[in-house]
């Protein structure tokens, strides 16, 4: 079988998640604690980091973009980046905010401070962290509102990888209550429809010890 | 003409530059001074980032990931991104290694501080970062030595994208002189083998205002 080796709450590995049941493809999971250094995965991911997928052939694939690059190759059946080169374009360059920008501007200074800090025992959030995260948050609220506006998914008139990679992110802030879904009914439809697809019920089923998710977290209609 | 705007010590355009030259296509220099966030910038490029590729026909691409996933698409008679599909998760894996691992624990720590800080008006260098990053060099350069030991180029057989992310970073430490090539004799003979292509020319002959780079920089023979 494969296996998608992750952590319950990171936003890279949610968003492989969403891409594999998207496309269909079975896969087992393992939580890997990857501050323990554990020899037998560096040996397979050197970087140290989830996700990885190891495929059933024995292929190691480490890092979600190369995963995601990878599954669009291999299993090409439901297209996730676009067709044109203008629209492989946008969907790379969307994922690629929402996995650098979104993720070091936002993402990294709430989730980062509030739950993996306390997971690997490096002691209290910091409030600068928090305060940036939760004044950056507000625009990209608005972008993604924005783009939910001007077209039928992010990146265009198709459900891409930049949805996932997005909505992979907002799940995580989610779960530990700290999106306020107020902030943008634009953002927050959309939310509600990628929410609302198959693919994403696993996740929303997911609890992790020790913290409770908001009653709507769950809630395909909020 | 296609443009790509950049700026000349940014490892990521120098990438960009590297793959443009070794598939041949012929491209124009605009420096951006990024962080004057000019406005006409920012409406092609919301993330405000170098490299931007602008193609004749008006598609602008950011982001040096998209870009060279894009070229590799769009011009693909010049192969740089592996044949097969473990092939191209190795290249991959490596060019975000390189892009990622490498940028945030060298790179940033030394350019980053000892030359974009003073670019923009933002101070002196951090000690603490500077030590990060001459201690963390060291095992990145035996990682390189490693790859180019076992291996004829880093990623397997054939040149790939995963050599000029590589040396697109150390040509960036090379420039302002951080880079001591007695460390690793093998990372040594793969750097001087990748600077020898011609595709390099243009980035050896770059000159910065008010930083020469040491005597070796621009020796093919070191």
């Amino acid at each position: 079988m494969r296996i998608l080796h992750h952590i319950p709450l990171s936003p890279f590995s949610r968003k492989v998640r969403l891409v594999l049941s998207e496309k269909r493809l079975p896969f087992e999971l393992k939580v890997e604690k990857v501050w323990e250094r554990r020899p037998d995965y560096l040996d397979l991911n050197p970087a140290g980091t989830v996700p990885m997928l190891v495929e059933e052939n024995g292929l190691s694939i480490p890092d979600s973009g190369v995963i995601c690059e990878y599954l669009e190759e291999a299993y090409p059946d439901t297209p996730l980046m676009g067709r044109t080169l203008a629209e492989r374009v946008e969907v790379r360059r969307l994922t690629a905010w929402f996995d650098g920008k979104f993720y070091h501007e936002v993402t990294r200074n709430l989730l980062g401070e509030k739950y993996m800090k306390r997971l690997i025992g490096r002691g209290n959030p910091d409030a600068t962290a928090l305060r940036a995260g939760y004044a950056n948050i507000r625009y990209h609220l608005d972008y993604i509102g924005w783009l939910a506006e001007t077209r039928k998914w992010l990146a265009g008139p198709s459900l891409s990888l930049a949805d996932f990679a997005a909505a992979a992110q907002l799940s995580s802030l989610d779960y530990i209550g700290d999106l306020d879904w107020t902030l943008n009914a634009p953002t927050k439809d959309w939310y509600a429809r990628v929410k609302s697809r198959p693919c994403f019920r696993a996740l929303l089923n997911d609890r992790v010890t020790g913290i409770n998710p908001p009653d709507h977290y769950g809630d395909l209609d909020f």
